[in-house]
């Protein structure tokens, strides 16, 4: 059930192409794999101890363990409170795991708009302090302004590799 | 290589809390893995021939059919030209697919934040009308005002189970 296409000796030297693809890669790589994501959209939804993570996701016990290790590891959990046996009673997103939040809500729009069935999405996101459904997550200007795919372009970065100029000026 | 942590024997049975978790999780069941995501990156920045995708990814090429079989079958992607023998040509993006744009972005702003080395990103997506970058992602109110995770609920949708509106009522 795990899958590390990243690791080392997967993609990131199979491709001709590595650097270009390191943020989305990167991202990826740390993921690891799609329980991980659950278990982050499950800590969005409030949960924090192992239990309640284990109960909502009906992952098994060693895979939940393996993961959340990897995201404390990874900076996306830290510890809240521990026993006084030093057992871990609560896993907390860090800032870093709280900037995930996008990736989450794009995801669940998406499957809200093109997968659901005749009864609508399970769940709705909203303001609490006014009880009203969030937007969907678009892409903006700096300005403000609503973009399409179209309208957006890629351009080389500072850390663009020799390989990522040649391709985006070619 | 390939996960499918969502296949009927799995996940979805086993958790007791499946029709929640649905819209996040038929996401990823879409998307199969994370070449699948990587390809539709690709097609973002521009490739629609196969080998464009095989080359900017370095992806075995069976990998790369199946995946593109698998994208066009779930409506994600459309064959474009075609060769005189019935050979593709061209894999283009459906607006089912085009939908996606806003994960991958959120994918790489998040990727570009926190794991990109000293020398930044590789790349930078901009209007190309101004050639400005574009926002960061956020999380917005229906009258447009960005919100913090901790400013958003999870309230019962019109498709929840039973055992949602239990655990979300609790």
């Amino acid at each position: 059930m795990q899958v590390n296409v990243y690791r080392k000796d997967s993609h990131m030297r199979r491709t001709s192409f590595a650097s270009m693809t390191c943020s989305v890669a990167r991202s990826l790589e740390l993921f690891g794999d799609w329980w991980t994501l659950l278990i982050i959209r499950e800590a969005f939804f409030g949960s924090r101890k192992f239990g309640e993570f284990h109960e909502h996701l009906g992952i098994a016990t060693n895979t939940l363990s393996d993961r959340l290790a990897r995201l404390v590891e990874g900076g996306i959990f830290r510890i809240g409170d521990q026993a006084p046996n030093g057992r871990v009673l609560e896993y907390r997103l860090t800032d870093k795991g709280k900037d995930l939040y996008p990736i989450i809500v794009a995801m669940m729009q998406w499957g809200d708009k093109h997968t659901v069935g005749p009864d609508g999405p399970p769940i709705r996101l909203v303001e609490k302090a006014t009880g009203e459904e969030i937007a969907p997550i678009q892409i903006r200007s700096a300005s403000g302004k609503a973009l399409q795919p179209r309208e957006v372009a890629v351009v080389e970065g500072p850390g663009a590799s020799a390989e990522d100029k040649l391709r985006l000026r070619g």
